[in-house]
């Protein structure tokens, strides 16, 4: 088969949270791993991956640059942690590939996704990005022209919009590499958002969710299954009450449903169905588990399984 | 012909030196038209560029960073700016293919170099990177095993290694892109150079000069040509001297002797004719122009040649 793993920030963040380098690499080569055997047992991989902590950092820097520093625009920051996590993975991912007898070229790409100027959610941004701010930082921020919003536990969040992705830019290069037998790594931190302004294409301050993009690469490389990996095993019904259970198999119909109803949160679930959703619609499959079922749920034996019905 | 295009920081930087992402994208655009028009005359195009202003960024907002955010390491820093300026590149040189007629996929990849441990650039790190220091700083990272030098115009400087590059780790990739008919973008700031231990990869706080690395992309991909764009339109003998006069041409032999004279500062020029007398000694050409002069240097009629005799 060939299959799309979406590495969710879950998936390759480290726990202790201090985000260095090594804690980072650490969290990769463990995914590796878990990638090395799907390719082991014959199947191709196009990677994607989060990059919620990555482009966190950068955000923190930028924000606290000397008052000469110029600081960068958003989808370039993106761009930034695709070259960042791109690298780390090929690291890791290429001699893992060898390790398990499955020696591959591995490649990461910088991908850029076009989005709708006339996106909806252009109109109400709301996605918190970088960091915590108080309340004087939040109103000059306010006065500025950039939305702001209250986070949950105390303090503000910068908003940007979470587009809709529609295409992805690199598309023949990516199918030209998944043809030549290499494993790409792409549309990192969901891609880079960009407009098409008759032939230009202009980035956009905004982030596009990962798992719409991941849907998007299945698309572009005719992939048989979109592997979602994240911190749960499964997708549960009723998650968080005492009701919760685990669910081995989801229709489209019933997936639908639970959105409708607000069973899978915005934040987290939400957008993995929806994914999981637009993949099976266009003919493929989709799988949600946790790295450490992957191999298993690509059998059918693990993870919740979304299907035609 | 394929040619290998190496855009000198010169070539891609901004003047004022403010360093905005719109300024940077203003510079990458002029370059895009040049490279367009050799791509409209019928060439196969590989992009390689320089990252020092960008790289040097990364580093000053690490050395600011905030107390609890852990700074990156110098080889993670270069696979950021490949992000970024990959990005630029793919945002800028693929319109500026389809209004010159000539659409083409264009993709940056994250590009890693072998580099040796036993190189003895490790001995001795030359290259200054990173913001200016003061007496305390310079001494504080001494104390700590970091390499600093003074730097010609006052302050203190970093030193890290440059090692020479022997071998890109994602040839074959880069073939397949090529063989597609895409314009890869590689080597970025000479590629992010790693160690191999075993069958692990592991980076290193070093910096590849960017020529030498163009140099083994002429050979990776089967290149005709290596063209060098800088911020001059030949090689000058005598250079900064009342006799300095333009070379339309250079042989091997008189290109290694002005090397032994010091005629070509190791800075600067040094490299570039380094890299042009290991890519004709592989069978290509090489030439080092402007970017103004660069479809005329590609033509011969331009620039200074640099070939067997």
């Amino acid at each position: 088969m060939r299959i799309v793993v979406a590495l969710g920030g879950n998936a390759i963040q480290t726990r202790e949270e201090r985000g260095t380098a090594s804690e980072e690499r650490a969290a990769v080569r463990e995914a590796c791993e878990g990638l090395a055997s799907l390719a082991a047992s014959g199947h191709e991989l196009i990677v994607t991956h989060g990059n919620g902590p990555q482009v966190g950092r950068l955000l923190l820097l930028n924000a606290s640059a000397p008052r000469h520093v110029v600081p960068m625009p958003l989808d370039l920051l993106v761009a930034q942690t695709q070259g960042e996590l791109g690298c780390v993975l090929q690291q890791e991912l290429g001699p893992a590939l060898a390790r398990a007898g499955a020696a591959r070229p591995v490649v990461a790409i910088v991908t850029q996704v076009l989005v709708d100027a006339s996106d909806p959610a252009f109109l109400r941004p709301a996605k918190p990005v970088g960091p915590y701010l108080s309340d004087e930082e939040a109103t000059a921020l306010r006065r500025a022209g950039v939305a702001v919003g209250r986070a949950p536990r105390g303090g503000w969040r910068r908003l940007v919009a979470s587009p809709r992705p529609r295409e992805i830019v690199e598309e023949e290069a990516l199918r030209a590499l998944v043809a030549a037998g290499a494993v790409p790594v792409a549309c990192g931190g969901g891609g880079v958002p960009v407009l098409r302004e008759g032939e230009a294409l202009r980035g956009v301050e905004a982030v596009v969710d990962k798992d719409r993009a991941a849907a998007l690469l299945v698309r572009a490389s005719g992939a048989d299954l979109l592997l979602i990996l994240t911190d749960v095993d499964h997708v549960f019904s009723g998650f968080g009450t005492p009701e919760a259970r685990p669910l081995a198999r989801l229709t489209v119909a019933e997936a639908r449903g639970g959105l409708e109803r607000g069973e899978f949160p915005a934040g987290s679930m939400g957008p993995k169905i929806e994914a999981a959703i637009e993949v099976v619609e266009s003919g493929a499959r989709a799988v949600i588990t946790s790295l450490e079922a992957a191999a298993a749920a690509v059998e059918g034996r693990a993870g919740t399984s979304i299907g035609p019905m």
